[in-house]
């Protein structure tokens, strides 16, 4: 996993438009502050409760999980953001606080409670994640003392990353600087398992100083979901926790950028290569992965249905496990494709593994079999899907599946 | 796997309307024979070539793959029932004559043209099934040699249920005798992995000596079909092959059953016992499978959202690694139910494993975790769900997920 923590420190330009940040994280926009503390919710003794803040009221978009189960801060959050406006996040990992009923509620609240003492806010403002076990009730006395720990400093950003792993092995964060309009876009995100988002994603938390009219932060919010945690799956499972915050609290003193203006869509750009850069780091540090692939799915009838494709061929546990092997056993992409409902026609079908041709026409093609498990046994591996059928294309990633995987989920309570 | 081979071989009376017949197989109705032969498409040196046929010309009914890449003899059986009739099938493991075009067509004919031969019939009489590797073609020489070795007898069936095999472990065959009637129903599949049926399923073949009405065979196949191996699954990979076939040869000498009659419904009895015990010993036989375990799903609003829900539950990687490692992990059981897209409420909800109360209400019980593993630790394991909604009921089987399931579908091209 070391490739992919040097990743996150170096300075990697992109688009022109804007550049990720060396050590970005969710303080690197101005006027946010952060800390997390180890209130003893986990059993390992890491950091578990955190609090990220703004200095001044935000305008604040979420998304959330569609599960039906919905755990009870994800329900606080859907109702405290329907006016559009927050100023902090109060997060613990190793306790859900789903299927906990009234009393999980309350606990939310209290939580709010707390966190809202400790920023010097009203508890109204401040938001509620957790992460953990289902079905627990969540240690009052324990997070009680804990808020009370934490410091809140303008380098926190790093603390709460971790403060919100569960299996993760690596704290997933970024920023980048959009040197237009002079603003800083940051976030962390939690991943490893129960990871199939649908609409929202896991936790995710992303902050921006720039001021930006409330009226397109959710929509922004979600189109760049649905290019980024919207196209991830690490095993089928969505979670009852899934939720994504974007926090926007003006301090960058940019002309405030509105719907339909091309600085919209330079922030929606730099909101999407920063959403696209932490769900492939979620994928990579999947519960047992050991590589990410990525599927590109063209020629498709529609975006949609290229889109359902390519989730329906990264969610495969054949596709998996085949990739996991280094066998290219490509008849496990078709198969997953044939059965993903959209309509696909097996004589147009082409098929690549990086420049590989493995179906052309729907027929198999001669290929370098060795040469086809060098390109599968690296940390990154691509396929390129052609349907021939219309202009849809999307592209997914996905993790393989291990082992590992089945170790994890098996014996402990995760 | 012995305490499943020995329930194949016990007489076990049910329903007073039919019988479990000891070392059953689809040659045990009357005027069905069948043989099997190595013809080497297949690496291991097993049977992998057999031919199924009637003595006379049958009514005859299929349910096939929904998968978009149908196999060539896919496509040839739906063309051929168009007729409702049949003499036989000639099936092959090792080779999926999937993705194969043109020439995979003119060698699933062939193969029929070969086995027609061999039977002493019309090609156009003559079903082809196929499974193994998609993508490759079918190693035609063999074929026409192996063919010519099979012997047809009316104990063959044992034979056939051996050749079909791909990663499976055990042969999975069976018979019911229904005395009112005096006709018997056999049945022989093949599962393992890409098993999650959509309409229909992977192979499987069923025959009997009773005289139906062909308009009756059809639906009741298919209702039998909803009942057992459509609410299956092993790893959520519906299959290019899935083929499901039911050959009525009318020499019991009973009156012929029509549809909306008594007889209509003690045959559709007698079909759904024999095909839910063979759904049943596929999951019990999934890859790196080692156990079984029943979801019950009740007081859902309707049949099809109870069907869906049970679906969901067995087809989760989480729940299956839980129940894999013993753990009482209930939180994962409700959002998988959650995510099923089912509306749920979840104050409503009970769960319980065995007897063991787990959630009521939508609350955590108190359960003794001990009694709880124990439960778990056992070769078939059973949950009920109540959403408290409505009157939908429906059962689900699946097995657990193991580091063999990824095993065997990493490092092998299957």
């Amino acid at each position: 996993m070391l490739w992919h923590v040097r990743c996150d420190i170096v300075l990697v330009i992109m688009n022109g438009g804007f550049e990720f940040i060396s050590s970005g994280t969710v303080t690197s926009p101005k006027g946010f502050i952060a800390g997390a503390t180890y209130a003893g919710i986990k059993k390992q003794k890491n950091l578990d409760l955190a609090i990220l803040a703004s200095e001044v009221p935000c305008a604040a978009a979420g998304l959330f999980t569609r599960n039906r189960i919905k755990a009870a801060p994800v329900v606080l959050c859907q109702h405290r953001l329907s006016g559009g406006k927050a100023t902090g996040v109060v997060i613990n990992s190793g306790c859900a606080n789903a299927c906990t009923g009234e009393q999980g509620m309350a606990d939310a609240e209290e939580m709010a409670v707390l966190a809202a003492a400790a920023i010097g806010t009203y508890s109204e403002q401040v938001l509620v994640a957790s992460t953990g076990v289902i079905g627990q009730m969540m240690p009052m006395e324990r997070v009680r003392a804990g808020v009370k720990q934490i410091k809140l400093s303008r380098d926190g950003g790093h603390d709460m990353a971790r403060a919100i792993m569960t299996t993760d092995t690596v704290p997933k964060e970024v920023a980048v600087k959009v040197k237009e309009g002079g603003y800083t876009i940051g976030g962390a995100a939690k991943g490893a398992g129960m990871i199939h988002p649908d609409l929202a994603t896991f936790l995710c938390f992303l902050t921006t100083d720039a001021r930006v009219d409330p009226s397109l932060l959710q929509t922004a919010l979600k189109q760049a979901a649905d290019a980024s945690f919207n196209m991830v799956s690490i095993d089928g499972d969505t979670s009852t926790n899934d939720t994504l915050l974007l926090l926007a609290n003006g301090t960058a003193g940019n002309e405030v950028i509105s719907s339909g203006t091309a600085q919209a869509e330079i922030f929606q750009q730099a909101l999407e290569g920063l959403c696209i850069h932490i769900a492939k780091a979620v994928i990579r540090d999947g519960e047992g992965a050991t590589k990410l692939f990525e599927v590109t799915v063209q020629g498709a009838p529609d975006r949609a249905a290229a889109r359902h494709v390519a989730r329906t061929v990264v969610s495969s546990a054949l596709v998996k496990s085949a990739i996991y092997g280094n066998d290219p056993n490509w008849g496990r992409i078709v198969a997953a494709a044939g059965r993903s409902g959209v309509e696909i026609v097996e004589s147009k079908i082409d098929l690549s593994l990086d420049t590989i041709s493995l179906v052309k026409a729907g027929r198999p093609q001669p290929f370098d079999h060795d040469e086809a498990v060098r390109r599968l046994n690296q940390a990154e591996v691509f396929f390129t899907l052609n349907l021939n059928l219309g202009s849809g294309s999307a592209v997914a990633w996905g993790c393989d599946l291990t082992e590992g995987y089945v170790r994890i989920n098996s014996h402990y309570t995760t």
